[in-house]
């Protein structure tokens, strides 16, 4: 479990506010999940629904939505717990993360590039010719940037990430380790039988605040560009295809696939696995559920499941009947003969 | 969009002929998808479908597979619109990704290696003993080719890149970013309750005119050759398992994945995120849907739909039924009182 | 196919024993699956099930689980061909990846990284600030080894693999090319509407004899550990996500995605491309299918087919009953008119 050695009255400090019930100097030692959590412990109660269990754990203090009754240690009141804990997840991070300032030596940085300052860029790094690396980004070793291609200020690139040409982010940008952004999109043209390559030269644009997941690959548009809006978070080995337009706050999780040029409306989710074919539209705030798919546009506010997607509480109905369609099919039988004999 | 700057005679040249209808020494400044090409753009009409929806397009000038009358802007007459625009975005892609010959100092190139004429290897790229790399081939920074393993003549490898040992392919090979070819198979023998690993010694044999998507996985045989033939194209997050025989022209779109020992029949078509089990054949020519998971062979020509995949007109019918699946419940409930009262 | 160039009665050293029928001197030259071995070749028979088919063989020797009364060539008779067949590849697989030993110039290894005996360090590598390698591993070129991370002796890390901070491995571990290990998991507080990021500073805890596949990726805890157990094998672009705990002999095979906080019992087994919605328990022994996705617990033995994940034979009724709705649809119809008309 990670250090934390900050008394409560520092936590406090660190999320911005809140209200004490309990020892200010309370020293927090370490910090973990509320239902392993010790005496020298601090936690969290993500939202009311949780107060109640909450009131017997041993954690030595907690983050809360309000005060608990019966509870033996301290706390810290504030409106929202969880995020108020990733605020003290985000410190021990750095302090984890700390990386040496500067280019390595064998890091591979074009004189045409434009690093920012505070730039960290790893061993191994390649930054190309009229490449853009914001203010107090990190460039872990291996990455790989592209010719022409911005990252924003305070963006991290973990280890092996690839961002090719023509690649434009905007600012704290973080994209995991392997991920691959740029590449050509899968576009043939058919001509005598064969399979003819259409080359993928269009570019991407990606909006401020946005997270790619390890080993994602996001690609390249054909002529114009894939766009991913402010605030999208994309999932581990998702898949984008070329031509897709993502808008803002999209949630597209871990092995998620879009096909080529789908349009995702803000503040859409796709669950784990979730899927299109091409040139669908997923309306905005639409909730495509996990290993989904939509072969059909899927409209604003939708909530849709199964595969083929259809809405989510006639999915169910369906998957509760066919639970029984053995069953059915020998009543169809007895049924018929029933009725043959009358 | 991608800047051209070529007449629109230089364009007909570059594609290797066609007929003007038109100024041939119109500047076509740019390119651009038909629905948002402007009056100094250059667009395309794929085929003869979207004649009617092209004579309104502003585009400066379009090829077309014929002339369009009403069309106010300049047109090229060729038979493949679309392939005639591939060579384009061929050209502009040469353009943008221009890299120094050479070896990089900053590349592990072993003496024993083959390196042909022409040839770029970028930083931190590795090139194992007795490899070979084929004139004018382009492989990207931190690319890894294992020992003894051969690339033909102008082939790309992209960022990150790792072909292991023994693995041998044509002329024109592309690979994406990060993809691996050459890894063991998942093997492994069931002894006193313990998973022993069976060793993947065999090789991989790629024909020529082959690409493989970024992060795709194409794992070596056992101990004979996992096969990929000429002209097959392998989309990103793709995975090809231990011992597959891929034919010729084969389409495997993004995030297939294939199991041990399947044999796919040249020019089959696999749509996104199609699947197979173990030991399956996919016949010559046979389309496997999106999603969809062949758990036996499938004939060759069939087109095939749904999890399992069924002959896709019965899959249609059924999940056309399924939908009223519920319904069909109620129904069933209601006659069988009927019967009961009667 | 592989060489091998050794007599029968090496190979019985090299395996660790058995039976010869014929000529121990006889001369294995390589090794080749059974259909397609010749009068020089070494092959071997999995199971009883296979000696029938075995004695028409053309392959100069055997291993064989009992001798083949037919058949024309020499043989070793051994309790477990295949895994016996396994010390062979090993062998062979030894030869074709022997490595430099030491650490290579152009690998970035820490001053206060501890490297153990005999340990191979490729080109581009980076091992962070004490991290630890134990004895005889070998990491192949530009992989990544962070901050505090332990992997133990004679493992193997192929090239561009990243195994992120606080990552602690047992011995012989083997990762296959550019997985990653430790990417933060997908973690967000809603605030506002907008997506917060809770960063995930957990670690992730590895027994001993666990195989990673190609382009995995195996997410960090939040604040506890992601685990693997002792054994358990994890196949090519598989997911694992934050606060898993995975037990020991699990089978994942590739393609396989695992949701958050998961729990999977020693001995499962989940085959290509399953999954799981998060939070569920996958029981000790339990066998969810191909494809099949598990959105409830899984019982201890259990074996689970389908998408909603059912009890096996269930679902295979299911589908039967599947392929005739259509029928069965027009069958009900047909009933409510003649019991209409009666």
């Amino acid at each position: 479990m990670p250090r934390l050695d900050l008394t409560l009255d520092e936590v406090r400090g660190l999320v911005g506010g809140g209200e004490i019930v309990g020892d200010p100097g309370f020293l927090c030692a370490g910090l973990a999940p509320l239902e392993s959590a010790g005496p020298r412990d601090l936690s969290f109660v993500k939202d009311r629904r949780y107060l109640e269990a909450a009131a017997g754990s041993r954690a030595g203090a907690l983050l809360v939505p309000e005060p608990i009754d019966g509870f033996a240690g301290h706390q810290l009141v504030v409106t929202a717990p969880l995020a108020a804990f990733a605020r003290i997840l985000a410190r021990i991070a750095e302090e984890a993360r700390r990386q040496p300032a500067g280019i390595h030596p064998a890091a591979e940085v074009h004189p045409a590039a434009k690093i920012g300052e505070g730039v960290t860029v790893g061993p191994g790094a390649v930054v190309r010719e009229e490449a853009e690396v914001g203010d107090g980004s990190v460039l872990y070793a291996n990455v790989y940037l592209g010719q022409r291609s911005r990252i924003g200020r305070r963006s991290v690139l973990w280890p092996n990430v690839v961002i090719l040409e023509d690649v434009v982010a905007g600012d704290r940008l973080v994209v995991h380790a392997g991920a691959v952004i740029g590449a050509e999109g899968y576009g043939y043209a058919q001509l005598d039988g064969r399979h003819v390559k259409v080359p993928q030269v269009g570019s991407i644009v990606i909006g401020d605040d946005v997270e790619i997941g390890a080993l994602a690959t996001i690609d390249r548009a054909t002529i114009a560009s894939t766009t991913i809006g402010r605030g999208t978070k994309v999932g581990d080995l998702a898949h984008v295809a070329h031509n897709c337009r993502v808008g803002e706050d999209v949630l597209i999780l871990p092995t998620v696939a879009l096909s080529g040029s789908v349009t995702v409306g803000d503040r859409a989710i796709l669950a784990g696995r979730a899927g299109t074919s091409d040139n669908v539209t997923i309306g905005e705030g639409a909730v495509l559920g996990g290993t989904s798919v939509a072969f059909r546009d899927v409209p604003p506010g939708a909530v849709m499941w199964g595969n083929p997607a259809r809405e989510k509480t006639l999915e169910i109905r369906i998957q509760a009947a066919l639970a029984r369609l053995p069953e059915m099919q020998r009543e169809l039988r007895r049924l018929r003969r029933r009725l043959e004999e009358s």
